[in-house]
């Protein structure tokens, strides 16, 4: 067995189909977000701005969380030094929980190393607490909610993207008597689209279901408090499992889930992924604590990364660019094919310092390959008119299509 | 469907079977480890002496460590801002991959959120990368290996604990032409033993398998430079893959594999657990990475930890209590009763400010139910001397047996 030679031959794969990832290496400045230098590989250096960070807000570099991160390691050191029942709940976790369900609304809340592990973790474990529990995911879900969903091999239905009817079709088509989950999101992080949350919430009512929801591209943006986007529309106490990230918006790392006290001390006590891991380090716990309360109460914050991505939308469809527009706080700009996507983005970095990671298959569909711009408050006007310039040179210069699919 | 019960029901479980949780909130304190504060429900507070931590040789109270993280928070904020492609690779996350690549003597290393993910990632991944893969795995391999060998359906092959024959019989039932890979530890954690790593790696080498070994409970206090057991033993060149934590003895967080740049390459491009998560903060891979470093010289320390262990042993010993001893630094003392086992740790805690959780069920097997010491060169003389004197009266008091299962 050749082990060597399949490996080349994954690889080239990729290569092949033009989806071969190449990490850029940088380093972000501390006060001068969106300011990054980049390491290139031959150890060379230079001055980058980013714009397709999820840092959406720039908390990354706000005082009240690396203050909380300092305090933290200086109290009580680096790690946690244990899982979550082995000596490693700490103060700052308990605290960190206690700040999310209050967030939410709901009794209780349950902290992962990360969103991917929350999804993964409480939707694989769902089907050991509810034998014979039928999961309704939408065919776009997070590739974390598909793995939670796939393992242990319970029933699943995949309803078409935010279709309800079909929706309906399938939980009418079920026994009423089994239990039932639809899992979906607030925010498709790929086309900033919505997910219909108060339909969903209506047909779980219809059909005794259960509501799964995930935020990650909400929490801290959305919502009078920044609970995301079941906040804004009044929608939070019908949805019986919230998941969020801390590694967003809120500019730190972990995940979470937020829900009834028996639920999420169910699956703290089944989930394989929350049981043998070790916890956040305590100054993680920290600054995310810090910067979901300070969240709580900053409302010109979010108002600021709604203006700029407003702005940067209206620019980029005046040179007439083919730009997704839901009303969100992402921009994808659609060229529609990985080559000429992965070009344009090193033009950019290269040629303007301007770093935008290329998006491609399997992240989206082939076809819709895209550059996808992630404003937010610390984003200037100078940072905005070089992109707007940079976009509209090449643009012209790779003789890409306007307005094709300007919405 | 009555959700609510379903839940209550899955809860009473625990409690019937005594297995249910109850975390107990710690601080430690920075310079005083293994020193902590214990924050009871009702808010009171109790010193306390953790006894059964990971951070197996205080690295989370090191200097270097700390001094590393402050310096990044200063530099570049809290978070990565997002995953490893999309603007989350950082000169901190390249330089630890590279720290951790020496370590080993691989061509490269890949970060992952834990050891968890970097278990369940690339073990799930490898049948995509080795079409028809046959994975055989020790029985006793820890839950993230579990998980990730059963996802995606591939063949697996479970040999008795550490029973090279059985696993020989499993290889020479296969197409020989089938790919393979063995996986297992090099240190089990719950009984302190070693994994046959020679004995292993011939049998790879016979039937043309490839080797994954989990370091965890090894990486820092093993071996010359700390890379573990297989560095040791001089074997580290005949395993294929490392799996290794950051966690423990390194004193921080997350995980990582040690292996060809063309495997980790693969496994960066084709594992979902791996591309669809935030990087680590900075600070922590800045963290880690001095923590590595360090302990790539710092020998006293790791002989330190070996000697604690040696004496807490022989100290239990000496008053003949059930103690499993297979050289290592870990120190199960056998009860063989989770009701009994939480007592004993209840009353450590409250009357002695000794805190080690009771081990039970699934994490061991019924009936071997224990509390596990996990002794440190923080451990001073004064600490050995309470745990003895406590465990000496409680044993006593709750007239349980003594020599037992002395090994």
């Amino acid at each position: 067995m050749d082990y060597t030679a399949k490996l080349d031959e994954a690889i080239e794969r990729l290569h092949e189909e033009g989806r071969y990832r190449t990490f850029i290496d940088i380093e972000r400045r501390k006060g001068n977000f969106p300011h990054a230098r980049w390491r290139r590989p031959d150890g060379t250096e230079q001055p980058i701005t980013v714009w397709c960070g999820n840092d959406y807000l720039g908390m990354g570099q706000h005082p009240v969380v690396l203050d909380a991160m300092h305090e933290a390691v200086d109290a009580t050191g680096a790690g946690s030094g244990g899982t979550r029942n082995i000596s490693g709940t700490t103060i700052y976790h308990k605290r960190l929980e206690a700040e999310l369900a209050d967030l939410h609304g709901k009794e209780a809340a349950l902290l992962f190393t990360s969103a991917y592990i929350a999804n993964d973790a409480t939707l694989s474990t769902l089907p050991k607490l509810f034998p014979g529990l039928i999961i309704y995911s939408d065919e776009l879900n997070h590739a974390s909610m598909i793995e939670g969903v796939r393992r242990n091999g319970g029933a699943k239905r995949i309803f078409r993207h935010n279709d309800v009817e079909h929706l309906r079709e399938l939980l009418a088509a079920d026994d009423p008597d089994a239990p039932k989950l639809i899992a979906f999101e607030s925010v498709y992080s790929m086309d900033g689209d919505f997910g219909p949350v108060e339909a969903i919430c209506d047909l779980a009512d219809e059909f005794g279901a259960l509501t799964y929801i995930d935020e990650v591209h909400a929490v801290g943006m959305y919502g009078p408090r920044g609970a995301g986007v079941a906040e804004r529309d009044r929608l939070m106490h019908r949805i019986d499992i919230i998941n969020g990230t801390l590694a967003k918006a809120y500019g730190v790392m972990g995940g979470y889930i937020a829900s009834s006290a028996r639920m999420c001390d169910a699956v703290r006590s089944y989930a394989p992924g929350f049981i043998f891991t070790t916890s956040l380090p305590p100054a993680v716990a920290a600054g995310a604590a810090a910067s979901v309360a300070h969240l709580k109460r900053d409302h010109a914050l979010r108002e600021k990364h709604q203006t700029q991505a407003k702005i940067l939308k209206t620019r980029l469809k005046g040179m007439g660019l083919p730009l997704i527009d839901h009303g969100s706080h992402i921009v994808p700009v659609i060229v529609g094919d990985p080559v000429h996507t992965k070009q344009l983005s090193d033009m950019l970095l290269e040629g303007y310092g301007i770093y935008v990671q290329p998006i491609n298959f399997p992240t989206v569909p082939r076809g819709t390959e895209r550059l996808r711009f992630t404003p937010s408050p610390v984003h200037g006007p100078d940072e905005m008119d070089t992109l707007i310039h940079a976009m509209d040179e090449l643009w012209s210069q790779c003789a890409l299509n306007r307005a094709e699919m300007t919405g």
